[in-house]
């Protein structure tokens, strides 16, 4: 009982912050998501990738299975912002964001809640035995924090 | 047992978004702060500010006690950033920053892991009892997605 919970109470939080990305995403123009979110700061094409990257990799992180778009992983992850690097389209990225985001709420919704407590992919057996919180739930907590950080970035485009 | 790992979890996710504003205002100067995150937007005052009274309000809503900044609330949660307002000096805001999270880690480390899933100060009863979600653990992560959004406005300020 208490773990699902904890579940819903990691979850819903997870979830409120997908939702002020895709009700940000929405307010936004293509255009406005070419331009720089500060003076000399990440480009808003640059962080709606970073961010759809970084949720696909919980797919593996998460043994849910294989990335869907790790072409992002380039321009996404290993690089910083640059202009003249290879990059989906504004447009093709609102549709990636939308099936990774809704691809993991599917396997979520079909997993239970013990399964949570299980470790993730990028913990050894032996450290997850003395470190139980290195959890699949936690990722979610990490996850989140990232995504709000981010969040807070890309609100700056709005006019 | 499970408790306590989501207690850890959780408090966690929370000091680790409290070190990386520990870290970033130690490289911040008091002019820099005194600036606006990006055009038009907050000033870093502010949002140090907004995020010391945010905190300060845990401790009710938490039921831990009363506020300690209570003169905060009035420029950093009922109005907007008003350069004309007055204000503590960012000295004094560094101050409540770091006295206000040791505060509250102080309470956090007396309180049994069973404490945390017993409900905050702003749910009733009734609704707790349908809701049980809505627990003091529950006002961490919300908090900790506050912290982590305001911070990635914050970062702009670095040079």
């Amino acid at each position: 009982m208490t773990n699902q919970i904890m579940v819903k109470m990691a979850l819903d939080a997870w979830n409120s912050q997908i939702k002020n990305g895709d009700d940000l995403l929405e307010k936004l123009s293509d255009e406005q998501l070419m331009t720089e979110v500060a003076p000399g700061r990440n480009r808003g094409i640059y962080l709606v990738g970073h961010l759809v990257a970084v949720h696909d990799r919980m797919l593996p992180l998460l043994g849910l299975g294989e990335q869907l778009y790790p072409q992002l992983n380039e321009p996404f992850l290993k690089n910083p912002d640059n202009a003249k690097a290879a990059m989906p389209s504004v447009k093709e990225l609102r549709q990636f964001w939308k099936n990774i985001n809704s691809t993991l709420a599917d396997h979520f919704s079909k997993m239970q809640s013990d399964a949570w407590f299980q470790k993730h992919t990028s913990v050894s057996a032996e450290d997850f035995a003395k470190e139980p919180h290195r959890n699949k739930l936690n990722t979610i907590l990490s996850r989140t924090s990232h995504l709000s950080n981010h969040l807070g970035q890309l609100v700056f485009l709005k006019k």
